[in-house]
């Protein structure tokens, strides 16, 4: 009995410390989310102020990276877990670098946006940029939640949407193109908006890799570099 | 006698797995190296046959990435390694996703090379690219050799280049915008060449990224976001 008492207690010590680590990989996830929102508003509003803010706060998501990762090596070494908690600790482990990379990418949206505070206003991309600024945003927001309920339909979701961004970031820079070949003028501040652009997409491209982990860790399959097609059907068999 | 035979020989698999894991890492390594290179010389001919080849390729560097992470999955399992062991397994699954990071951004400059052997000749900008090509490239070997030989002071090396690199992308981002200002039929054309520019740059930040988990995995230090000095100072103990 009291065997069985200790091993319920190391079990549950265990389930807690692997609670621990996905809200601290949702809190991190909670950071990046402002971080990204607070750049794309800087940006549209050409506020060096709020961008200076983005880039110093970026600080803080690196060393959430370390600790988080630091958490899952810890739970590897001692609770060597297995089947599907092995699963969450690695999953967390490679969303972690996602998230942090996508920390990156507000930081260099926000660069931008104090570059684009000292030119002339212009602004003949900015719904363009509000589109796909929301789209993304909302991306990684589904790629959170589908995370923190292990709702791997959602997370198919996400995955299948990346395809939309990059459209979406094709018409775009399109726009971009031809603004600069009607006015040479708009040339430097156009090229810091194409960078921005760049930017999102990339976030869209780590938002799809977190939801990928999802899809992972609840049904033991990787689907990177799945085609739509087959995650499609493996959506199916979710709905069942 | 006959359990420590037993024991002998099941830490002699698990090293050959070890070994087996990480040998297919730097299999990987080569493979992008090549990837790398190709796609830097399809971009500088303009010629698309190669490029095409190059994005062809690409998929054989994820299907590595897929089967070398369930070899790490497959280590924690079943080894249960510890310490050292463990952060090499650790370090692989990371370095993979840098690996295959690397092999998109040859897939893009190949995309671009493509476009641009559809565009008039213009290379202006053709020894700032020989430069970068060859100064990413070179961090990438030396990378790739500072993990095949656990080299803790060729990996400090590395990650210590970046800035060179980053100085060199800025100064032929320079370059590229000079030109499409003196010349808006160039437009096309530079904003390829741009784009072929920042895939570098990333590539640069991977290979970075690599560097880094060979020194976490030999000194058990995690050195990311860490700042040159702090990382001087650790070259200086290892020279000691």
């Amino acid at each position: 009995m009291q065997g069985d008492q200790h091993r319920q207690h190391i079990s549950g010590q265990f389930n807690a410390e692997l609670d621990a680590m996905k809200n601290h990989l949702l809190e991190m996830g909670g950071l990046v989310e402002q971080q990204l929102g607070r750049a794309m508003s800087s940006l549209l509003a050409r506020d060096s102020g709020e961008a200076q803010e983005v880039v110093r706060a970026d600080q803080q998501i690196n060393e959430m990276e370390l600790q988080i990762d630091e958490e899952c090596s810890r739970i590897l070494a001692r609770r060597q877990p297995a089947a599907s908690d092995l699963r969450l600790v690695l999953a967390v482990a490679k969303s972690t670098t996602d998230l942090e990379r996508i920390g990156d990418e507000a930081t260099r949206i926000a660069r931008q946006a104090t570059k684009l505070s000292e030119l002339p206003p212009s602004s003949g991309t900015t719904p363009e940029f509000r589109l796909i600024s929301g789209h993304v945003g909302n991306m990684l927001r589904q790629a959170l939640d589908s995370f923190a309920r292990l709702d791997v339909a959602r997370a198919i979701e996400v995955v299948l949407d990346a395809d939309a961004v990059n459209a979406e970031h094709d018409a775009a820079m399109d726009s971009l193109l031809r603004l600069m070949k009607n006015d040479a003028g708009s040339i430097d501040g156009v090229v810091h908006e194409m960078w921005a652009l760049r930017g999102l997409e990339r976030v869209g491209a780590h938002a799809t890799n977190i939801a990928e982990q999802v899809i992972y860790l609840v049904r033991g399959r990787d689907v990177r570099h799945m085609k739509p097609g087959e995650l499609q059907s493996l959506l199916k068999v979710d709905k069942r």
